[in-house]
């Protein structure tokens, strides 16, 4: 599995998902073309899925949000006969490097949380029209969706066979909701989770594992009743035309650099780094809302966000050895606070809120990547607002202190706007303000009174917004020896570390899917009974079990 | 390391501590015998651990409870110059297998845990008083401590250096203790957990690492008068004689089997099961706490609680293929409940608080025990409170309904106290039966109101207390097939669907260790990069550093 995976898509390259589009309402159908894998090796039969299905499916969640401000209600549902979705392809699953497996994973309990989140961030709200068998991974799409609707005839039952048939975990959420998001009983959460058949029915409803069960003549009329409903009854303001998402200014080079028009990406191999530059805004912000709905996609804030996290992903998954991502930025910093005071002033409009809330979403994604991250707070850079926000998502960072010798740049500043103070609260539901200083919670007050100040070094030192400050003797050596011890250690001490130090104070469920949900499904996907030659990923569908090592660890 | 694990010791046989009693103040003195270790091929030099080690120390910590109530304050120091301690010993990391790496770690936690909670539980406030180097788990004894203080010289500091020196983690709650007890910013945390040669002096402080910073000319003078000023605001009463903890009546048969006085450890090899017979009292309940005091370690509730937690202790160690633990109890409901009151009706009584807070521990003991849990409520049982509480931290429970063909003994009840409804809570917070009613809070209350009653199977179902009922007609298959399936799944499966589905609900510092970190550094142990041949842990001390696989995962 080594080709370069490519996270833009768009409609007209999709395979394996439709969309019908009627007024507030939109199905959602899953028809996987299983001719279409990623990858060689395996067929995507049964509407299962491998991370090209899930790009669609990331890609159709975000062009839903932005292309079809219109929509309220989103209708999951299957095109095919007799089941609804048989989870992730156990073939992919079997054959796929560990690696491959847990950024696999990542993406989709991202896309999980993104339309479970919709609801409450844009008032679109997922149903999940279960007709058919619903197993694993596909339980798990409809347990993300906020109301689930189940066909009450023989062949359909939601279903979490993982551990039974598989010995791994339900790992895309699938456990955390069950006890979490549906609050299922544990004694009952544990038959669920270690029956092949799934539960059906009555009982599915009574052990609170959907939330209704309809007789199967009624079934597409009732829900398309039930869409309709919430779609009323939605509080989502209605929002004639939408914003078209077009394909990303971005070149590959051959390097492994890539750029974009406002962020490029520099790789040093033998360091075993990603530099991510983001440029600053080179023209003045528009006046209003409607001057930044105008400019579409070609908004400063919306075309840096959707290439920085088209280049975050790209890192993930094709540049595994990149252990080190380096975050630098260069530009106004206040221009920059301009083009952000446009969002965060109508912060109501719908395409404002919905810009505001992708950026939440990319500085999550930000604190889930599992690099060494690190931010450089050089001269002439512009972290303001929004993009200071990265310095409070990665591990540690520097900043210039003082005069340069021969650099003419703007002396390095920080500066903080209202976007450090609320709306972009990490998975744990603090701001990274908040959970930086745990510890000293009167902080977070003194850095608000500096808002909007251009913070030189030796002040976001004393206010604890930066790891170190460095002058001109220092800056070089310090970086560079850092960056060589950081790139030098195990890369695995590195992601157990840093899962665990970046993540202080509350817990939710979504701390919870990538913390403790993941790590134990990460462990087993090391455990010879899973994975190994005689394990049950590779006795799949042989009609011989998986041999296991009956040691209890 | 096959040999049998006993964790029964007592004073008389420690090899690696010494006590000194000086009224209310402990000095608890860590002075470990290299020649002392528990397996062969590795000394324990530099006062490391393993977990004989270990074994001394929670036989002291709870001995401390019971036999020493007159103490407020205990000093943790070292009997060695120039180091505190060095932590687990590497050697026996390299040596030791998968399963008991991880066993191991659970029971260092638990100890942990345990004289962190003795000031909240009992008033009973850890002093660390750091001289000399005091490294990984040495900081983490330290960091469980309520109080540090590190003397300024030139070789005292702490440090957690797993990251860079071995590639794991500081897995007995040292990162989970720096984010979340000690509120370390982030940033500092990294760079604390990420450098070998740690953090000395009055950074140490700033960092929030240690409490106190104390010239080495006025270390131990300082470290006396903050033990005395500690003793007296003590909220804890003056007790002048403890209960002394004779040796446990227990025997093993060569079949696996484990007898004491009211607890027998039946072991079914074939079917990896070990089965735990609680027995309830035989004789009446003590008048008083007076009464039960002149009892001693004979009070039903206390030796029962003891024998009980042995035999769990000793299942993990030692009979690791047994993945299936079944509980049953036999005997009176009402006398057990008369000998639960004497201690919940004077709960205040010393003694009653520390044989409650004890059978605290034990049920979380068994939450975090990582083997299927299952309970039978069969006729002639005695499943009343603290002993019904096992039926809610159990993964499931099976309860007999009806006339039994030749069982003349009285019908299975359930019966519900006080002990249900607040002194036993989860590690997260919460009652078992709240932990349990999550989806469905107004249950608690509709089971408080049976309060007293003696549930028959019906009822305890319609209330949700037990998981199934199963009349003379059904019982054996259905229990039989279940045990059965349940023994053919994978062990790694069930471990990590189990830490997943036990703990629903808000997380805790404890829960974040048991979940999130136990599980992170199970992944580490499994690594090549740490476990294997070229790995770290193999390579420590040779001079040559572990050749790392640099792919991020």
């Amino acid at each position: 599995m080594t080709k370069v995976i490519d996270f833009q898509t768009d409609p007209s390259k999709y395979r394996h998902w439709r969309l019908e589009y009627d007024g507030p309402v939109a199905n959602l159908i899953m028809d996987v073309d299983e001719t279409a894998g990623l990858f060689d090796g395996y067929e995507l039969k049964l509407n299962s899925y491998d991370l090209g299905v899930d790009i669609e499916l990331a890609d159709i969640v975000q062009r839903m949000r932005f292309e079809h401000p219109e929509v309220k209600v989103v209708v999951m549902q299957s095109g095919k006969d007799k089941v609804f979705c048989a989870g992730a392809n156990i073939r992919m699953l079997g054959g796929a490097a560990h690696s491959h497996k847990v950024n696999f994973c990542k993406f989709t309990n991202e896309t999980r949380n993104t339309y479970e989140a919709a609801e409450a961030d844009s008032g679109q709200k997922y149903i999940a029209a279960v007709k058919g068998a619903c197993a694993g991974g596909g339980y798990e799409l409809a347990i993300a969706c906020n109301h689930i609707m189940l066909t009450d005839d023989s062949t359909s039952s939601v279903a979490l066979p993982e551990v039974p048939l598989l010995a791994v975990l339900p790992g895309t959420g699938g456990l955390t909701r069950v006890t979490d998001k549906r609050k299922v009983r544990r004694d009952l959460a544990d038959i669920f989770c270690s029956i092949e058949e799934g539960v059906k029915g009555r009982k599915a409803k009574d052990w609170r594992l959907v939330d209704e069960v309809i007789p199967n003549s009624k079934f597409d009329e009732t829900v398309k009743e039930r869409a309709l409903e919430f779609a009323e009854a939605s509080p989502k303001a209605d929002v004639a035309e939408g914003v078209k998402l077009g394909l990303l200014d971005r070149t590959f080079g051959d390097d492994g650099s890539v750029t974009y028009s406002s962020v490029e990406v520099a790789v040093d191999r033998a360091s075993r780094k990603a530099t991510i530059t983001i440029h600053g805004p080179d023209a003045d912000a528009p006046g209003d809302m409607a001057a930044f709905q105008a400019q579409g996609d070609q908004a400063y804030m919306l075309r840096m966000a959707r290439e920085l996290d088209d280049a975050i992903l790209h890192l993930r998954l094709n540049e595994m050895e990149l252990g080190l991502m380096v975050f630098r930025t260069q530009g106004d910093p206040v221009l920059l606070a301009a083009h952000e005071a446009v969002l965060m002033n109508d912060a109501d409009h719908w395409l404002a809120n919905e810009v505001l809330r992708y950026w939440k979403r990319i500085l999550k994604r930000i604190d889930v990547t599992s690099r060494s991250l690190v931010a450089l707070v050089e001269n002439g850079s512009c972290f303001a607002g929004i993009l200071a926000e990265i310095l409070f998502a990665v591990d540690r960072s520097y900043m210039m202190e003082g005069e340069f010798e021969g650099d003419n740049r703007p002396v390095a500043t920080v500066t903080l706007t209202d976007a450090n103070f609320g709306p972009f609260p990490m998975g744990n539901g603090l701001t990274r303000l908040q959970t930086r200083f745990l510890g000293e919670p009167e902080s977070v007050a003194t850095a608000e009174a500096q808002k909007g100040a251009s913070l030189e070094a030796e002040e976001a030192s004393e206010l604890g917004l930066v790891t170190m400050i460095l002058d001109d003797i220092d800056w070089e050596d310090e970086v560079r020896i850092f960056l060589e011890e950081r790139a030098s250690f195990s890369p695995d001490a590195m992601t157990g570390m840093e899962a665990n130090l970046r993540f202080a104070g509350p817990e939710t469920m979504e701390t919870r899917i990538f913390g403790r949900l993941t790590a134990w499904q990460n462990w087993i996907f090391q455990r010879p009974n899973a994975v190994g030659a005689d394990g049950a990923l590779q006795s799949y569908g042989t009609g011989i079990r998986g041999k296991y090592n009956m040691e209890r660890v």
